[in-house]
């Protein structure tokens, strides 16, 4: 592994502090990804960003720096990256997926606030994350209470632009989503110093719909039977996906995908066919978050679907390449971004309607609803969604967890018991 | 008092169980308010309406609708009103303030909800409350989490329609809150079978303008010393004037701020002018929950103002009474609702100046931050208010609580030992 310690120090990062994090993280990893059976090589490369986590990625960002690009922080698949890449710069999504983090975000936020949000918080207040400490701008959005207003803390912090997402998905909302892209693109170029205009959007919008062909057909090879593919490393690509660099992220899928497709030819898969096929439906999951995940995979089951924005949600529809204009490429990515289907928006059975779909598509046996502690989004949308698949024979539990370790026997417990009820 | 036993089982309650409802309310108004000394004569008409409170008010409702006319429930300050009494309708205030009706919410909601959601949602579910069975229609807002999709189930029982709440104060936002107010004409329309003019809906500003202006002269009236009512009184005739018809409310109101003016000509208080006097800010406080009311001024210090829905937010601001024409009594309707402010919108600094600005019209010596459990807008703001209220040595402690009595000792203590570094 190279040596970053000269780096993180110029980013002002606590090198102590951040020490443990590095000592904790490889063991975590080797112990969740690196005993599993059977692993496509593609995944070789995930393994080396892992490996190299806080370095290769953010040696890249700070280079960009230098040569005159800038940076841009996200934590939202509404985020429309497309206008940061048309402008030479670059996006990465930054929520935080660790407990390591949470403590730093509770000395600022509510306990009761999701540890998505605290976590994220917390890596940058504790300064134990290079990611978020290279941002020339967090480009943040109104989702949820606790972003909208975490936002208003890290202000303080960083250069902030919110992206106001609308509650409704009538005409009028894609039209005030519109606007909302339209000054962004705005402040993008105020902060890169480059205008935007149809062609650089153009291309960046085939930039990013190409890295969701990538992951939508890694996805589909999912759809298998047996399954090549296990739910964590599908999970991990996704988590990846979201910093990376857009290009080389959709290769590498790409590369991945062509060796799943030889192994659905083959016939070869990572668990027995008659293993169970789970869906994970709710609250994302943020790197390094896959404790349900390897708790689910490690008792035989296979994960074969996220409904998750660290799943389908992230790039199941493109933006229509067709539009010309700015006008019509602004309004283009205004109607797919609006197509996703968070539990902030109301009503939201758009969402039922994607996972009864997705259930069907991924031939699912059983689905885990789960959601984030404290996101009352997702849990109050749980008793509906709960509501619609117990109506229609389809097994499902709802589970609620954090990101620490406390609740682990008891979730594998629960997991056992519904894995139990599904294999009857 | 009159017996509604009838009406009550008209309406479909559960009679059983709003029985034990009925046996402890009155004991608990008894314990909480009818043991104040020299309260004023003018608390006699609110004492009434709470020994009926599910009998005259609910009685005037039927006779109303037998009379053709509509009900419209509703759950927020940012409803306006006016269009609903423009039509001829009747717009009555929901919130549920007990902890009764908290199980009934938390059969369908996460407990993880705060109280004010569980209980408004338990009450129409365990059919115990007579005000949220009369609607013909629920007028629910998107304000916060919690709330906007506790509506997704609620309107499997009753008529809905949802204004959308903008997060933002932009121009385009306040344009964005006079189409929902446009849209919400239309609905009213519709309901009702009478067409909303000029005229009317000019009447209907007046009608509401006035019943503000009778709760700002008895508010003011707080701002003197001593204070010739008590926090619990004033926070009572809030309450009711969620519910209670405007004119007369304006009208109780009115005959209220007469005798409180003569009291301050007289010198006359309900605490001693050395008395602590307290700002109450944060999250709404719903009949019957008189709580924190209740420990503070047990102990002594005279709650002066709330900065609150159940408080200034109610009714600090008129709507532009010159406006003439539809178009702009709509566009004054948006600007007097935009500028409440509410920890849902971000940022969301004017709620601190209007802290500072209460803090000294009111002379208050400190100010008790509450927020209902759960409620992570306000409780992720307490932590800015905290910190700018500290800069302007403003003594402030932050509580969270929500309906049980549970942590009543608990908050008494802590709120003595603020009054005791008050009094040093």
């Amino acid at each position: 592994m190279a040596d970053y310690q000269q780096m993180w120090a110029n980013l002002g990062m606590d090198l102590e502090k951040h020490d443990v994090l590095c000592e904790v993280l490889p063991e975590a990893f080797g112990g969740v990804y690196l005993t599993q059976q059977d692993r496509p090589k593609g995944m070789d490369f995930y393994d080396f960003v892992v490996s190299e986590i806080h370095g290769v990625r953010p040696a890249e960002m700070l280079q960009h720096q230098k040569e005159g690009g800038k940076v841009f922080g996200t934590f939202c698949v509404y985020v429309p990256d497309e206008v940061v890449f048309a402008a030479g710069g670059i996006a990465a999504g930054l929520c935080g997926g660790s407990q390591f983090w949470v403590s730093g975000g509770e000395k600022v936020l509510p306990a009761n606030t999701c540890p998505l949000i605290k976590a994220s918080v917390g890596a940058r207040l504790d300064k134990t994350c290079p990611f978020f400490l290279i941002p020339d701008m967090y480009v943040a959005e109104n989702t949820c209470d606790g972003k909208k207003k975490a936002w208003e803390i890290l202000a303080g912090e960083v250069p902030m632009h919110i992206i106001d997402i609308p509650q409704m998905k009538r005409e009028r909302d894609v039209a005030a989503f519109a606007a909302e892209i339209r000054d962004f693109i705005g402040v993008v170029e105020k902060v890169t110093g480059k205008k935007i205009n149809a062609e650089s959007l153009g291309e960046a919008i085939k930039l990013i719909n190409n890295k969701r062909r990538a992951l939508q057909r890694v996805y589909n090879a999912r759809k298998a039977s047996p399954v090549p593919i296990s739910g964590k490393d599908a999970l991990l690509v996704t988590q990846i996906n979201f910093y990376d660099d857009p290009a080389r992220a959709a290769q590498m899928a790409n590369n991945l995908a062509d060796e799943l497709e030889q192994r659905i030819n083959n016939g070869t898969g990572v668990f027995p066919e008659n293993a169970p096929r789970i869906m994970i439906s709710g609250t994302p999951m943020a790197i390094p978050n896959w404790k349900l995940h390897h708790i689910v995979e490690s008792l035989g089951a296979a994960i074969v679907v996220e409904e998750s924005c660290t799943g389908t949600r992230y790039f199941e529809n493109l933006v229509d390449e067709t539009a010309s204009t700015l006008d019509e490429q602004i309004r283009a990515l205004a109607e797919r971004y609006m197509k996703t289907n968070c539990a902030c928006f109301t009503p939201n059975s758009a969402r039922i309607d994607d996972i009864i779909r997705l259930a069907d598509e991924y031939k699912v046996d059983g689905i885990i609803d789960t959601n984030l502690q404290f996101c009352n989004l997702y849990s109050t949308e749980s008793y509906l969604i709960k509501q619609v698949m117990t109506e229609r024979n389809l097994p499902i539990i709802h589970i609620e967890t954090d990101y620490s370790e406390q609740d682990f026997e008891q979730l594998r417990t629960r997991v056992e018991a519904f894995l139990e009820m599904l294999r009857k």
